[in-house]
């Protein structure tokens, strides 16, 4: 079978990296506004030639669209307009109410399946890509009645031979959860970041000081706003809540020690270690 | 030589089986008030012995105390009431200038080196202790002026054998430097973990969608409030001091969503990416 991947990073090419290790894919068709990526891409194995848009929609059976969210639901549309009803279009954005929105009355939409591999990094580029990136991750489908059972099924085996566990979700749905469980996290890292970064001017201090606590929380802090910037905008509601209610919980936090309820601070450090019991 | 740890637990726990894999002690007394965690750890081969507190320190060239901060606070003169110039005590806590200050005017202040070595998990208890887990990391000694030379290189040895990488600084400037790089990032983590248990009321979604970014972002709001609340009271100003420059550096994030200024948001995005040149 042939695959286009168009965006040839971190995400992209660890799909691609997978699928062609699996020989789910005999040929890969790299498409990329960066001419850079396509030559990393190339020489580390993830795609076999780079190409125009539409040379290699038009010789491909599956296209894996792995640019940032915003840059995919303007992109989306047109990519539909070239397909026929043997070929299946596939995402894999953080957000998804936007991306289903953009075609819902597109006379092509039940050949898109909006898909989310729950995995990422905080690098990017082809030089990031990871075959066994996705393995025992979670894969979510959205609105998958929306889409053709042939294309459905085809993103249900790129999800198996990724090896990941697949869910099935609402779009608006699987932003709301996005918004808690990832974006929130990644708004978190960046505020502790520039929070240490004002507050801490010896940045030697920093770094030999930096213990396994801290890399782990601010590691999130290293993703770029290319891809970043267009999440939070697309999920922007969502993500709003969620930072309104951890404001309020941090305020909490300073509550008890201001007024040294140290009894209080004890039952939040308790409920938050309730957590334990939810991740392993 | 023959060692006591006071606190047979994580920190204690790995400080033990690191030094007698080195042969740097022969003998280690394990005080500990939990009578199972006693067992625990000569179990593992942490102590040789459980012991009283004055049996063991009777005969210990080196006491190490490592239980939470208040105790140590509170022990510490008591141990030092026992110790001859021939004897070394030091601690492994979070926070500094409260233990310094505990035993400023005691007759045996210079047989006292206040140590804190940059490494711990969400875990406690001697089963979590890990004989590499100093490997590395940096260790600091406060106040090395009011230790006596031995004492102060008894201490130096320690972490030598512990392989770690030694700095000095004032207890004070310990306790500011520490607020940013550790304990507002447990706050943080605690204040994320409760906000997600607030918000997103299935816990199995939570489960099923978690990320790696996610599960990293909120693994410290797995530590136990026994060790942590002692350390955030103990430090209570600088930590405030950081959690408020924290909310407001959130505060930039939910202003710039509310107003759309995505050129705000990638700046401040910008800004903290700067982490990355600073943690490798």
């Amino acid at each position: 079978m042939k695959l286009t991947i168009i965006g040839t990073g971190l995400i992209g090419g660890s799909i691609a990296l997978k699928l062609r290790e699996k020989h789910f894919v005999d040929h890969v068709y790299g498409v990329d506004q960066n001419e850079q990526h396509l030559l990393e891409a190339k020489e580390l194995g993830i795609i076999n030639e780079g190409s125009s848009l539409e040379n290699a929609i038009k010789n491909s059976e599956l296209i894996i669209l792995a640019i940032p969210v915003d840059s995919a639901r303007k992109l989306l549309p047109s990519i539909l307009d070239l397909v026929n009803d043997h070929q299946t279009v596939m995402d894999v954005g953080s957000t998804k109410a936007g991306i289903v929105k953009a075609v819902e009355n597109h006379k092509n939409r039940n050949r898109f399946v909006a898909f989310h591999p729950m995995w990422g990094t905080e690098n990017s580029g082809p030089k990031s890509a990871i075959s066994d990136s996705f393995t025992g991750r979670a894969g979510v489908i959205c609105d998958k009645e929306d889409s053709a059972p042939d294309a459905l099924k085809m993103v249900e085996l790129v999800a198996e031979h990724l090896e990941m566990n697949l869910l099935y979700m609402e779009a608006e749905g699987h932003d709301v959860h996005t918004a808690y469980i990832s974006h929130i996290s990644h708004i978190t890292s960046y505020a502790l970041a520039n929070t240490v970064l004002e507050k801490e001017r010896e940045e030697d201090t920093i770094f030999q000081l930096a213990s396994s606590g801290f890399s782990s929380t601010v590691r999130l802090a290293k993703s770029h706003p290319e891809m970043w910037v267009p999440i939070f905008r697309q999920n922007k509601e969502n993500v709003l809540d969620v930072l309104n209610e951890h404001i309020t919980q941090l305020r909490k936090f300073k509550s008890a020690l201001e007024k040294d309820n140290y009894e209080y601070l004890e039952e939040l450090i308790r409920n938050a270690n309730k957590i334990r019991g939810i991740l392993r």
